[in-house]
């Protein structure tokens, strides 16, 4: 078993698209989605403020709020306690952003802000159950040592860290205090030495560099579940409400073809891509090659594993002559939920769920 | 008595300083400060999106929302029921963002975005009761008829209307659905046929065109409590906070001297103002001649009314050489809350409740 000693030197691979140098906004390549879990250097980075320089002798998390017995615990002490490894998919809110148009606001992730990995720590409901919840408990809001101060599009109060709430029983289900990542030490962009990791939620609530858990008597509306990665829903009769962003839609993706690949006309191609969704299991992937006008069931690689993608192909007989192909390929859950057909403006730069054409080139065989 | 028939015709006084021409947002000309209540032709407007054309033949107030029995009101069965008239201080949350440097988003407001009415309607209590509140009952959501898309700092989901929610202890206490203003109906720009005024609030709660009242078992999360009208709140040992704005804080504002106002040397000036407070009496108010340095007690000129500002002065004996000199005014309330010495970053654009210095020139006696 690894020691989760100090950070994994392990840097990002070299394939990684930099989205933004500083803070580090990395992403995946997805054309090279091949193994079920994404090796540590290919898993896409999401940073909102520089990494913090955290050491494994002086860290420490403190515990507070709504419980009986404030604690602070070292990096040992939770290595000390009964450990958890769960396998789960992790994809950021505004994954397949350059897709929309009129552009918006933030990182122009295309499609690989997302990726799957083996995560190992201490479940949050141990901790939780350590430190006595009061009755008055009812969102747990995880805070990380990254810091800074934001202007766009409304300025922050000052330098304020990155923080995200979870309602209590999501806390008290499946919630990990991670510090290992694919059975190694949580890298420095990855959140050494200690990181939440929610399953079936978008990457925005498994904070990084964790170092504070606040049991709250009420709604947290922090700038990362308000201004930041929320969206507008109508609901009861109301006007619009701005509502934080929570659990991950129902997805699937191409991997190949890339858009604007050149395919060779006449051939067999395996279009291969991933699904995923929320707390249910995808139960359905279908692929069109005409831009959305028949579909075809594609074939499952993965059984389904609650809260981790499955891969899928699908084998295309390509048209026999030169054209431009639109691919698309649609996820449905055991619950019944599917993809929009189109994006609604109501989720802003987020929530980017319908089929995203992959456009291809059919090229005629050189003669 | 008033019939609060059609519209009055009463439209802004000319002296109202044009902030925003359409839609309307008018200032009044705060060294013009005389009689305690504003004329209503003085009075401020304050819209977020074009008057709308409702007329007392078609308008209807719908009651929804957690209540046994949802109603619709004509403006005859408003009238009908037993009406209660309440002089209330009205200000809005960005009064005074001028003075702020750097600048803010927002209507650029010097001292007049306030004012003073007296409102005539029912009380909010008497529709809830007729409806009926049920125990999940938490908000109630004041809804208008004015509507539009804004695109700063962020877009809206497409059209939205103005809307605001107050906690259900407020609605049940004094908010009114006031059709009367001064004694005559109010004028569309003021809201015409109704309006909330929710008094010892900042204005954005009194919502204009009122058409929709919808009692919500969840704190609201609206555009203008989220993104408008909100300031970030520190409590809890958490981060930030977004939070709505709610009641008035204490506040002095000096009417005359004007900004930039040339005053004789060796003369005595009746230095005049009002001060406000949100849910408690204003009882004291003191005036600095030099900047803030030294304070001496202003007289009232008004007795002490619940949600009421109440009139000032101050005798200056003007220095007798020529010279720059600032003025400053702050008040006290009944339970001891003073304003801040600067403004709080962590409010933005809002709550400019620190003394604003009036800044004049002392000029020599011509020879």
């Amino acid at each position: 078993m690894p020691k989760f000693g100090p950070p994994s030197s392990q840097g990002p691979a070299s394939g990684l698209i930099i989205r933004e140098q500083a803070p580090p906004n990395l992403e995946f390549p997805f054309r090279d989605l091949d193994s079920r879990i994404t090796p540590t250097g290919s898993f896409y980075v999401r940073s909102h403020f520089p990494t913090p320089a955290l050491t494994a002798a002086t860290y420490g998390l403190t515990v507070g709020g709504e419980v009986a017995r404030p604690l602070r615990l070292s990096l040992d002490d939770l290595r000390s306690l009964p450990a958890r490894t769960v396998t789960a998919t992790m994809e950021c809110a505004g994954n397949g952003r350059v897709f929309l148009s009129p552009r918006r606001r933030g990182v122009a992730w295309e499609l690989g802000a997302v990726g799957t990995a083996e995560w190992t720590g201490v479940p949050l409901s141990q901790v939780l159950e350590r430190a006595g919840l009061l009755e008055t408990a009812r969102e747990v809001v995880l805070e990380g040592a990254d810091r800074g101060h934001l202007t766009d599009p409304v300025e922050t109060p000052g330098e304020i860290t990155y923080a995200r709430s979870v309602p209590l029983d999501k806390a008290l289900g499946d919630v990990l205090l991670a510090y290992g990542m694919n059975g190694e030490p949580l890298t420095p962009d990855h959140g050494f030495p200690l990181r939440a990791v929610v399953p079936g939620w978008y990457g925005m609530a498994s904070v990084k560099w964790l170092t504070s858990v606040t049991v709250s008597a009420r709604a947290f509306r922090g700038f990362f579940q308000t201004v930041d990665y929320a969206y507008w829903e109508t609901r009861d009769g109301l006007p619009p409400q701005l509502t934080p962003i929570g659990p991950l839609q129902v997805k699937a993706a191409i991997a190949r073809p890339a858009p604007h690949e050149e395919v060779a006309c006449g051939v067999t191609y395996e279009v291969r891509g991933a699904a995923w969704a929320g707390e249910a299991d995808v139960t359905r992937v279908e692929v069109s090659v005409d831009g959305g006008t028949t579909w075809e069931d594609a074939e499952f690689l993965d059984p389904p594993v609650r809260h981790v993608w499955r891969r899928w192909h699908h084998l295309w007989r390509v048209p026999e002559r030169a054209a431009r192909v639109t691919l698309l390929a649609r996820a449905t859950d055991a619950e019944g939920r599917t993809q929009p057909e189109a994006h609604d403006p109501a989720r802003g730069g987020y929530l980017i769920t319908h089929p995203l054409p992959v456009c291809v080139n059919v090229l005629e065989r050189s003669p």
